[in-house]
């Protein structure tokens, strides 16, 4: 058995960490261009690509796969439909267009009737503002994640000023919700429909960027963890979906509201490496292998910490209730270098030992 | 950080997978001339070493590691000694070498007052029956593993054949044991001396190899838990020990008596993977890298199946509750292949489980 995955980043590693005890084989496109492949040096083949490349061949460089999976959703789409006629492919290239564009991604949401805060498309912010009532966040369709190319519109001096710099781009304009916290929803559907779902983790972001997450989400409505799986079985079975889908929600005084999907494992989900019977890297893999999907189930409370723009792998900062992951990338501000998993009995014990962990590694994390 | 390990078999292939994610580096010495080191391919250096060869040398092939450790007792100490004068070795020549030999065992053991069986060495058979009542079994003191070089005596015919076929060979012969059961003790040992244990599993053999184990054992004694546990402090303290240490005791009406012991990680532990927050393959690493010690609180219960001569990864007949490790070596019969681990509320579920396995695995599985 030998899968393939787009992209040579952090997730593809972890992916094939978690698929190399079953002795499953790995291989990784490489169709950024760029000459850092560290995560998953070692770890399989690695195969370059970039567009008007031919497939066929890729198949072959990629040691004739018997899948193909993605650890991201901003790749060329062409590649996984020509990919489809050699093996294939989960989630497939329709799932993953989906998700890759702000607009098609709220047009799905929308046809499922799952909610998702109100927006315009292919409108000026100052015309917005005749249909939507300030604060607006403008994001771009295609190019945005971890709060990189969004605008944070307050009054119509802001909006005049969005229109004139991004006139003819590719954005929708959203009114901003004011939510009281954000919850993220990881689940995957198998080869054979099966689905599971994780316990909903709560996530805290720093400079728009993920910095901590805690599950299960304390204190949730019971109501809203089945609104959540309910959302994602419809997406799933909508898109006829095979591996791990992450949906971030704002939570709001009334339900759900969805803000973003990505079609692939997600850092939100990365606790359940230690907090979970099984982790979303092994059932992904198990999904998109066409395996029978290991348990959901926590054991305990588990969170995550992200190292950040982190100087070097605080492995001496653990203890017997955490592990340090670290993806042996180069050190840049900014940038995810690793994470941390806590695992504990309850609530209070786990952030006990989150808040130890970020006074013991002190000045080597930056959060 | 980078450890190096001598051996290139399956535990070395699971103590880079628990270290890898962490971000360490690890090299192995292939010390036995054999081409197989499929089980480590691509998890890092693979250097060759032999008798005479210079460890100088090896160092430096193996990329200047911090530490040395070892997936194995049955090795050249002679190595382990010169490479101690390039970094430490963990755990240390003098534990390795006491555990490679029967003799030297049973020596550290009666020096720390720790039970085992009576026995004799550098004496025949036949007058080994004047001083144990039959039956007896020897067994080679340095070459005996999963049951290989052991002799049963039942009789003095049988003394009388053995004395003839191993005149002048380095056995000792001890008295057979009359046990309930077979348990086994796992513990680390961290190089600030702080020790945890895991739980006692319950091991079950076939031919003379372990078959499976269940953990915790069920209905043990709380006063052998201690006793286990009390043993193992006063092993790991006298020899200064730091890693994984297990120890194979038979369970008699009054008390555990030790079987053997192995300066390593052990199959016996191979349940840890999935049944506690730290599997003994990240805890040896973590103990060898001097990094603090992680939980080995179980969750629920856990039991390990051996996959021994299975064709191909039994990868279909998993379930929620397993996952199938395999370890990419050609198979041979009466070989281990792979293992699978099993996780479970309670023990009535975890051995239907096990059942549902063996028979959804069927003839791929040779136990």
């Amino acid at each position: 058995m030998r899968i393939a995955i787009v992209g040579c980043g952090q997730l593809s590693r972890m992916l094939a960490l978690a698929g190399i005890p079953m002795g499953i084989q790995f291989s990784f496109v490489n169709d950024n261009g760029a000459p850092d492949t560290v995560c998953v040096d070692g770890l399989g083949i690695i195969a370059n690509w970039q567009a008007g490349d031919s497939a066929a061949e890729l198949f072959e460089q990629l040691g004739r796969p018997d899948c193909v999976t993605v650890e991201k959703e901003q790749l060329d789409v062409s590649l996984l439909l020509a990919l489809e006629a050699h093996c294939p492919v989960y989630p497939n290239s329709l799932a993953v267009s989906a998700c890759q564009n702000r607009h098609r991604e709220k047009q799905l949401l929308q046809q499922l009737g799952i909610p998702a805060s109100p927006y315009t498309v292919g409108e000026s912010a100052s015309a917005t503002l005749t249909s939507l009532s300030l604060p607006l966040v403008a994001k771009s369709c295609s190019e945005g994640y971890d709060g990189k190319n969004q605008w944070v519109i307050r009054n119509a001096q802001d909006a005049a000023e969005f229109d004139a710099a991004c006139a003819g781009d590719d954005y929708i304009i959203e009114q901003w919700i004011p939510f009281e916290r954000e919850v993220s929803q990881v689940s995957v559907r198998g080869r054979d429909g099966t689905i599971c779902h994780y316990p909903l983790a709560e996530n805290t972001h720093t400079a728009g960027i993920l910095s901590r997450s805690i599950a299960p989400a304390p204190d949730v409505n019971p109501a809203m963890v089945l609104q959540a799986q309910d959302y994602m079985q419809r997406l799933l079975e909508e898109l006829d979906y095979v591996g791990v889908l992450a949906m971030e929600c704002f939570v709001t005084p009334s339900q759900l509201l969805v803000n973003e999907l990505a079609p692939r494992v997600h850092n939100s989900g990365h606790w359940t490496q230690s907090g979970s019977v099984t982790s979303q890297f092994e059932n992904h893999v198990r999904a998109v292998a066409g395996l029978p999907l290991g348990r959901t189930r926590m054991h305990g409370v588990a969170g995550m910490i992200n190292l950040i723009g982190t100087a070097q792998a605080p492995l001496q900062a653990m203890s017997g209730n955490c592990t340090v992951h670290w993806y042996n990338k180069s050190v840049r501000a900014g940038r995810k270098l690793g994470h941390v998993n806590f695992s504990a009995d309850n609530l209070a014990e786990l952030q006990a030992e989150m808040a130890r962990f970020t006074a013991s590694a002190g000045d080597t994390i930056l959060l």
